[in-house]
């Protein structure tokens, strides 16, 4: 066992203070990963501050991890000492059912092993332990390996913001000729834009408010909607073949609905807290849309999308923050104030 | 122009009474059809009771027809006098744009031209009148092929309630393997069973019902869901590739979708006069599901659907009934005592 500086919830008023883990000893098959950043996510706010319910204390957050392979278990293949590594949202899975076997871990019928706050049954129910902290040991079959043409600060926030937005636009097979659409520029919003012009899609950003219509277009944005202004909407009536919608608060979707063609579909990837309004099926029925959601991405699917983005020179835009600027960063989050991802500097636990 | 005999409402509360229409001579592409039997849709009871607004009286409804072409213009090539033939719930369209050129003129992006209650372009505008009448004039391109081989009055409702629930299930590629899950069994869901039972899936049948299970089992359910049990819906979980939902009444549809497998779909083809509740994003994105609505069929698709249907000896249960029996086939209908399609036998107008 070894014993490594962390931040931790310990109730879900307390903010994150500092503390230390125990890690297990590299069982054979898993791998040590000496952390070097790690993204901070949306979710870790919620999950600290006990918004989502179920949690245990203390919590140390954190499922966007890259850092270096510092000791690998006797029967590891895939990974050697010194290879420069991520951990996204999950850990483990339990391996055997069909979502499982057909690399769709995300979607394990047993439930996967979420990288914090999760009980993990491999380790005795041992509740697991997130990113904002100096190491991690996870099964290999668990871990990426991160491109090393990219900057791996940048790169932590694909392990989640990434590839919940990569993977529906694989799934909707985008691809040149295709427009797709993205409400809400946050982490997931930023990201669906660059991942989407990086498949060659033309892309369509919604927006509230006027003030960000530079920065979608800095980001790639080829349109800027104002989705409150309801010529612009009617403008893009029909025009998009598949929208991200990365907005986590209830609003309603009949007017994003209008603007896709015949067989479009909206992924919705972000989770109100609250009801939603109703879904008009009559405005589905009339052009054969689909109202549908999405996961993260499996393992392979994951490797895929880090892969792709080494090739096309994607990563997230990042504000780095030390540990001390953690409880700062996320009342920031949550005012919307941070373009686009907060990455924690781990050397500074 | 010809005279035949008809039944219409004159106002949204007179109910059906018999009349006349008048018919155009057969134009260079036409096929005029001499009308056997025309299925009693339940849109053919919004419609004339003006349940959905946007009526022009006095209204022919009736989008279920078959009958044996009569006359043929000079310059139509796919029919001949003598011909069995159907028309279903268009009769034209803009025949110009995407949709019309992919043979999904039901999605035309200039609006299909409706059997009833439509302004027709191609005929200044007049306001086309449906099936309940002796005769119609349909442009040969929108006529459909009846095969010899079935009851010609249990084809009728095929041109609706068939192509309706074919066009889903043809959509989801349902094969040999795959689970349906059909909710609500009348003009749509019984179609809908005997589709997918045709197609090779297995089907299993939500019913509020006990006294329905025979019912469901007799028209080849393999088994019979009562959805008000909780017990026998969650033994349903996770066990359903595709569901055709035809309730055309606001219900919950949460408990519907804990039911589906990973990458399932929810065809919602019922369209309720109020707000559904709400729809969970959160189980959608659970299994990566799909909420979707479909539109009757292209005509190709309605086609494929009529010979799909002779190869496997589906028809509509029907119900025969006179011209003097609409009205209280109407009330039946909203009462939804019918199994499962009442058929006007038009001999009788």
């Amino acid at each position: 066992m070894t014993v490594v500086k962390a931040y931790a919830a310990t109730s879900p008023t307390s903010g994150l203070t500092p503390t230390t883990l125990e890690r297990r000893e590299p069982g054979a098959h898993d791998v040590e990963i000496a952390i070097e950043f790690c993204g901070l996510c949306h979710s870790d706010v919620h999950a600290t501050r006990g918004e989502w319910g179920g949690n245990t204390y203390p919590l140390t957050p954190g499922h966007e991890i890259v850092g270096t392979v510092s000791r690998v278990g006797s029967d590891v293949s895939k990974f050697a000492v010194g290879d420069k590594v991520g951990v996204g949202c999950m850990v483990d899975s339990c391996r055997e059912c069909e979502a499982c076997e057909e690399g769709l871990e995300q979607y394990c019928e047993n439930g996967n092993v979420g990288t914090y706050g999760a009980k993990d049954p491999r380790q005795n129910g041992e509740i697991t332990q997130g990113g904002y902290s100096e190491s991690v040991v996870v099964n290999e079959n668990y871990v990426l390996r991160v491109p090393t043409n990219l900057d791996p600060a940048a790169v932590a926030p694909l392990l989640c913001a990434g590839i919940t937005t990569y993977s529906p636009l694989r799934h909707f097979d985008v691809e040149p000729g295709d427009v797709v659409g993205v409400v809400g520029l946050g982490g997931l919003g930023h990201m669906a834009v660059k991942i989407a012009k990086a498949m060659g899609a033309e892309v369509k950003v919604f927006t509230t408010s006027a003030a960000k219509v530079e920065a979608a277009k800095e980001l790639g944005a080829d349109e800027v909607i104002l989705s409150k202004d309801e010529q612009s909407m009617k403008s893009a009536g029909r025009s998009i073949d598949v929208i991200i919608d990365t907005v986590a608060a209830p609003h309603d979707l009949d007017p994003y609905f209008r603007t896709l063609r015949l067989d479009g579909a909206l992924f919705q990837l972000g989770l109100p807290s609250s009801a939603m309004p109703p879904v008009n099926p009559g405005t589905l029925i009339r052009r054969r849309l689909a109202y549908a959601g999405s996961l993260i991405g499996g393992i392979e699917e994951t490797q895929e999308m880090l892969d792709f983005c080494a090739e096309h020179g994607v990563v997230s835009d990042i504000e780095m923050v030390t540990a001390e600027q953690i409880n700062e960063a996320y009342d920031r989050m949550v005012a919307g104030d941070v373009k686009y991802r907060f990455v924690l500097d781990t050397s500074t636990l």
